[in-house]
């Protein structure tokens, strides 16, 4: 029988979280002194699940791991369904305390307040392993290995440790997992009836808005592209204006053209330019060639599609004006991933019974959510964080945040079940 | 007495302008095997004032250097009025065989065909030391010096050599010069009654347009500046596109703006942005700092310096209507010098004698006729350079053109001297 969850001191659940943030920022859990650098099979990896499975056992949850080394905790027999909750507790290189780590910590949260309250609410908890791509370049692995988007091939070889380049197969082995036996980190996912991620929000909408609750209604697709513009490097003093093939005003143009295009296209789609080559590149050389970098991010996919597409053909259309040649090419292209309603409804009536403020919100970054929503309904909860830094040792967010979401994720769930 | 020259066999000095260019690009003339590497105080340098000290001792000339190295050949006694023509034998680190050397070997072409024609007119050829600046990082520097334009503590201390950091002062005493009488270089000036220097284009403008001689009116000033624009780096997916402050889009406005001023500003101004960079230059993170460089040129003074004027208003400006700050600050800028009317209409008179195609045409690059230019009476000619590639390897000119200006060059000097 489940019971509708009371009073919560949410004073105590901030001070639970933020003992285990600090803990988890101690140098038995960090390969560097002035970060958290924390990824798959190192020694300080292996401690935070270590630490993990503790306090799920104290719980009275069963703990385990998926082929990979994906930690599992769960208060119901397999079999039975549940409701899952959890994020990932690796870390970029110079990372900070919070990103991923901070959404275990409130699932862990969420099933000590379960327990407190005497909830009875049937859990999983799930901390995916490699989500940041610190150890083998590529994100989201865990989750991707979990919901089969992967292949065995890439797991053998062209997945490479970071640090020594063996495959991800060597070092998985070695560190006692099994990783021949990978598809079957799915049945992780087959007791599931719903999902739900906390997250820091990696952005500074919550902050800037002064809002304490994001509910995220999708997690933003993405294309990554680069376009070269071939022009003709000359003498910067010899060659006129009208002898000139300058590749670098051709990136200008498109640049400015990428703001226009998501601009009119709203819906949230974001488009940045983050980098940009001029060659020779220097002072005195009119540049023949350019190369810069396309991020267009959103939760609608025609529309953000429709971006990429629009500024790949302008970018051709503006170099041919000028005498020249562009060329965009696709690094890498994730589809957007809606979140469930009915999760997002019931986050939105919880949260509403705490009289904080909140949001609706898409997520521009990739979660694991975006695995795990293949295969079961799936949201995700943000917080805010300190000028919207990530990945970065100046990371922050607010405990007193992180017990709000977790009281909003149980009662939520217990909304769900019920 | 002067004579009449009569008719010059071009293909016999494209002969000799051509054996004396192949020898000087050959092992004892450069450091580099794969382009030419020549600057002051190294062997190979000196091996080229060698050669060409002997040419003009063939000739019956008196050879000599100023107090630093700059070679003088003159073939009347000093205190005689002579014209003077030449230009530099140093190169860039990887440089080809015809910037500066083609000028100073045609000035020694016009002192053969003097001598083949019995032309008897007064000659000094100069070469002047350490014009690309290789040697030192200080372009010109041997005109400098000789123009006074540099100050005896800047050639104690400040100006050192790039290979081993020790002063210039310290590098000219070691190779027996006497720098500590840099001040009578200016000397060599004094018995000059007029100027001109050979220089390949470094442009397209004669070779696009099928022109073979350029006659150059004027060299253009130049300024060389940075602009910085300080913005906010934020998550590229996460930060909506209101919330940003991004430096990149404020570099491209400027970018296209600098355009515009140039081609409104007219008087053949000029403007590049040759140099890029934008921070942290990660394709997922929004540009928090933008650097751009600025190379403004004209031979207008006040066009072209209202040019940087306006530039930097203008990135001043972009940057506050985004929310952001934008600073320019100058690196380098040098003033505009017209070249001498008379010669000018010399050499056209010459020109227009051999029914060759010629235009006047402004000089967007620097050249020590800068600085010979504040004392004495001068000019410039320049022939193509194949698709105007200049301080490569790859440049390439017609030693039949540099003949042509041998002629013209001979044959102006001796309209002018009658």
């Amino acid at each position: 029988m489940l019971s509708v969850p009371g009073a919560i001191d949410r004073a105590r659940s901030a001070r639970r979280i933020d003992h285990d943030i600090e803990t988890l920022a101690g140098s038995d859990y960090t390969l560097s002194s002035t970060a958290i650098r924390r990824y798959a099979y190192t020694d300080v990896y292996a401690h935070t699940l270590d630490y993990f499975r503790q306090q799920f056992q104290d719980l009275g949850f069963d703990v385990f791991e998926d082929p990979v080394g994906t930690l599992v905790a769960r208060n119901r027999p397999r079999g039975v369904e549940v409701f899952g909750l959890g994020s990932h507790c690796d870390s970029n290189r110079n990372g900070g305390k919070y990103d991923g780590t901070m959404g275990v910590v409130t699932a862990l949260e969420v099933c000590r307040l379960n327990r407190d309250l005497k909830s009875n609410l049937p859990l999983q908890v799930i901390s995916f392993l490699e989500e940041e791509g610190s150890g083998f370049g590529h994100m989201l692995l865990g989750s991707r290995i979990m919901s089969q988007r992967v292949t065995e091939e890439e797991l053998r070889q062209p997945i490479r440790a970071v640090d020594d380049a063996r495959s991800f197969w060597e070092h998985s082995q070695a560190a006692g997992y099994h990783p021949e036996c990978w598809r079957d980190s799915i049945q992780v996912l087959q007791d599931l009836v719903g999902w739900i991620e906390m997250h820091i929000e990696q952005g500074r909408v919550l902050q800037d808005t002064g809002t304490r609750i994001g509910l995220v209604h999708a997690i933003a697709g993405c294309i990554h592209a680069d376009v070269t513009v071939h022009g003709r490097a000359d003498h910067a003093g010899a060659t006129p204006m009208d002898f000139r093939l300058d590749a670098g005003l051709v990136a200008a143009e498109c640049m400015l053209e990428l703001e226009q295009l998501v601009r009119a296209a709203g819906n949230g789609t974001v488009g940045t330019v983050g980098e940009m080559e001029l060659e020779p590149g220097l002072i005195n050389v009119v540049p023949g060639l350019a190369r810069f970098s396309l991020d267009i991010r959103g939760v609608d996919q025609d529309t953000f599609t429709g971006v990429a597409t629009s500024i790949a053909a302008f970018a051709e259309g503006a170099a041919r004006r000028r005498g020249m040649t562009a060329k965009c090419s696709t690094r890498q292209a994730m589809p957007a991933t809606l979140m469930e309603k009915k999760i997002l409804e019931a986050m939105e009536g919880a949260v509403q019974m705490t009289g904080e403020s909140f949001t609706r919100i898409a997520s521009g970054a990739a979660h694991d959510t975006m695995c795990v929503a293949d295969h079961v309904p799936a949201a995700m909860i943000f917080i805010p964080c300190k000028d919207g830094i990530s990945h970065s040792p100046l990371e922050e967010a607010s405990a007193m945040d992180a017990a709000l979401a977790a009281e909003v994720i149980l009662r939520a769930i217990h909304s769900l079940l019920t």
